[in-house]
């Protein structure tokens, strides 16, 4: 394996950082400590803490497999089931603390940040049609109810996801991922 | 009217510098000088920031008006919709800007902060119990399908505004608002 570059580490463990702690409430000495570089080394590398952010959000969403939702080879609906068991997965990892860094970011990075506001209205965008397509495949097979609007629903959906994902940070148990399943796949879905 | 208390002034102050910059996003300093009172003061009345945060989070749950959802005069569905128009018209006055207060408070203070997380998941049980109380009555009179767990679609439906509120940060339109009304009430609730 090749050593990690100096900005490779700083990647890694903004991610970890920003995802635990939030974007203000973690500082660029906390991040480079925990990279393990010097604090002056940072701005080599990034010209900002939002400049740091934007590449991570970025790293999040490659994260995502959401190439998972394309897979033609299985039927529309497992597919979006799949794909919500690995984000659980994802979060169980840390003990169900950090929720969804994209929600976290909302929360924290809207007003003064409009990169972040542009990358996260990106992100939003391509999950929300990666779904939105799902669901249509889905009415195409009988499963869903053809005159719903899928991108409406898919939108909504991953609303309740988002909702879902702050309170697990709360709650922290299992038991809201299934709840989620249960009523997507049983009452929205049909 | 009588003259603001010093505590009055910070709690105003407060939850206002909170709800527009995070709790991680805002000082004490900051909060003290949207008060305009000295900064030495503060610890006269709070202990901690995280102390002026459960009492602001106390106070936007009392300003939610959440009786409305036990006004018997008016149908249960009618009662949950204007509850969260009332809700929409509260986020549009700061232009979206600021989302729900509880679910930014969710992303930024379960991981360190036990009595924040307690303080939030009394106010998220009391909430979903009330609207689960909304669908039970709409189911008894027909308008929703009796089979389905009322408070499991209470919750969702509420995960899904909270997911919405996020996204309003992003996105600064009211479209996101109809668009849930739309899907709670003809597709969910029925």
């Amino acid at each position: 394996m090749p050593r990690p570059s100096s900005k490779g580490k700083l990647l890694d463990a903004g991610l970890h950082t920003l995802h635990a702690k939030g974007f203000n409430g973690c500082s660029i000495q906390d991040i480079t400590e925990a990279a393990g570089v010097p604090k002056g080394s940072f701005f080599n590398h990034f010209k900002s803490k939002e400049a740091l952010a934007l590449e991570i959000h970025q790293i999040y969403c490659d994260n995502f497999q959401i190439e998972m939702l394309f897979d033609q080879s299985k039927r529309p609906l497992d597919r979006l089931r799949q794909h919500f068991i690995f984000l659980a997965d994802g979060y169980e990892k840390w003990g169900f603390e950090r929720g969804c860094l994209l929600g976290n970011l909302r929360a924290e990075m809207t007003h003064e940040y409009p990169h972040m506001r542009d990358a996260l209205k990106g992100s939003y965008e391509s999950w929300t049609r990666a779904v939105a397509g799902i669901i249509i495949s889905a009415q195409q097979t009988g499963d869903v109810d053809p005159r719903h609007d899928a991108p409406e629903l898919a939108r909504y959906l991953i609303n309740a996801w988002e909702g879902m994902a702050m309170q697990l940070k709360v709650l922290k148990t299992r038991d809201l991922v299934d709840e989620f399943l249960d009523v997507t796949f049983r009452v929205l879905l049909r």
